[in-house]
């Protein structure tokens, strides 16, 4: 059976319809209206255009933010200005599809799971560093919820007390440290002190600001003051990951978005400030690193591969 | 079907017959031997007494320390000398009967779910309170126990970075902050100071030290040094539960071991502590916090329970 997952973002919506090994068939994009009600007629117009062209059994819907418990409803999403709406009933009824709705990190860490760097590894973490960080829980090979829906909310567990500000209304979340604003963050004020900084604040100077990727660009080519903004990124989240395993217990941690294109420029030192952090370390098993293997199509692919499986 | 819970602690052996309803037929105690083959012995011996005396399906024995993922082998325990026995298979040989082992904390945790605070409630966090901070999590309606077997470490969470030196090696963790033995210390720092303290520095000289159960008398008659205390160590664990919020997502804590006696006294400013440090409070549901109901029995009910069940 071929289904369709739509990944709603705060500036595009992918979607695309996949087939059961994963694989996208067909991918269509467009960019993220303002309005709550254009959005949902966008998605609309979207899935009438899938579903016109292929045998689609299914639809799967990720969008940022605190769904139910049932999964039919948005609570609270940080990037559109919907409250409660109920969501799948009105996609359903509008499409006439099973609706699956799932938090986007939930749904990329599951099409890691499935089909990429998880791939065989019942219980696993990964941790979505874009913007933000978001998160996602498999525990005994299904996805971890909670109790009302929301658990693996990773960017937001507390890194450093009386931290950063956060846009969660709290402060010293781990996304203020470990996520690619910081890592931008961490570039302006190397970039602001001079000596290493010196690339970075040419590329600054040339851009106007520090691009992620212009960054990663440096690090990559060795760059001393890329890589050290690329450390303290790193250890923040080997240090965090630490603390996962303290409560979760993964056999792996998958690391995606915009940061991960780093690679092992990225993973040496966040594996060392993991070791480093974890508790009982020489008595215990430890957990291996990945990057992510389905980059910016694992929100399309897991809330696909999801509906496919009803859930 | 009655079957045997073991609950081997750093002082002393529990062991108890346990019916179908977690209620306790017979109850036995020993000092815990220094010697791991003396334990051992120890406990055979206990599980000899009880099984003479009543018909027994299965046998649970729970201790402190991380088990193999398969449970058949302690590989590393605090408070005994223990190190990859293979202490499943030697227990059934001697005894003849199926032998379930467990985390002491995790037993716990399954026996206020199974019968106690968190009846009804699948997803659930315990933090028992003692010496130490133990942690178990259930999540829909099944122990927590990771990719090798040893998920919910709670107590060895980072509470504060760069903190005080913790017996695991690493430091600023939760236990150092929020454990009887944190009590303990923050009633010590008081009594130090003088004024408000000045009761508590009357029953240490009394005592010679700060015993746990006198702060909890005095901070639950009203003392205002002993209050602070517990207000100290109350914030602590009130907002480490904010932070298992966003991981876990649990409907409910339950909190346990010694320190819980204080009751209300404790969970009020847990619960202030635990909201104040919520991401995203306002838009989000909250979990609530009781008060474990078997005490000092939960290790030997708990495990019993789960050798019932035959896992």
């Amino acid at each position: 059976m071929l289904t369709v997952g739509i990944d709603i973002g705060g500036t595009k919506i992918a979607g695309g319809v996949v087939d059961p090994s994963g694989a996208i068939v067909e991918k269509l994009r467009v960019r993220t209206p303002l309005d709550a009600r254009e959005l949902v007629d966008a998605v609309v117009d979207m899935l009438g255009d899938l579903v016109a062209r292929h045998e689609v059994g299914a639809v799967g819907v990720a969008a940022a933010g605190f769904l139910s418990k049932d999964r039919s409803t948005v609570h609270h999403s940080p990037n559109i200005a919907w409250s409660g709406e109920p969501l799948r009933d009105m996609l359903q009824q509008r499409i006439g599809l099973p609706i699956t709705l799932e938090n986007d990190a939930n749904a990329a860490g599951w099409a890691e799971y499935r089909f990429g760097a998880g791939v065989g590894c019942d219980d696993m973490v990964m941790l979505t560093l874009g913007t933000g960080v978001g998160g996602a829980v498999i525990v005994g090979g299904e996805l971890l919820r909670g109790g009302h829906g929301i658990a693996g909310e990773l960017g937001h567990t507390r890194f450093i007390r009386d931290g950063r500000a956060c846009g969660c209304g709290q402060s010293g979340c781990l996304e203020q440290y470990a996520s690619g604003r910081a890592l931008q963050r961490e570039a302006g004020e190397i970039a602001d002190a001079g000596g290493v900084g010196e690339p970075l604040a040419q590329v600054r100077a040339a851009h106007g600001t520090l691009p992620g990727p212009e960054v990663a660009h440096l690090a990559t080519a060795g760059d001393a003051g890329a890589l050290e903004a690329v450390r303290r990124v790193a250890a923040a989240l080997g240090e965090a990951c630490g603390g996962l395993q303290a409560v979760l217990d993964p056999h792996l941690f998958v690391i995606g978005g915009g940061v991960a294109t780093l690679g092992e420029v990225l993973l040496q030192p966040v594996r060392r400030a993991y070791e480093a952090s974890l508790p009982g370390l020489g008595s215990r098993p430890v957990a291996d690193f990945a990057i992510a293997r389905l980059a910016n199509d694992a929100g399309v692919i897991g809330v696909a591969d999801l509906a496919a499986r009803g859930r």
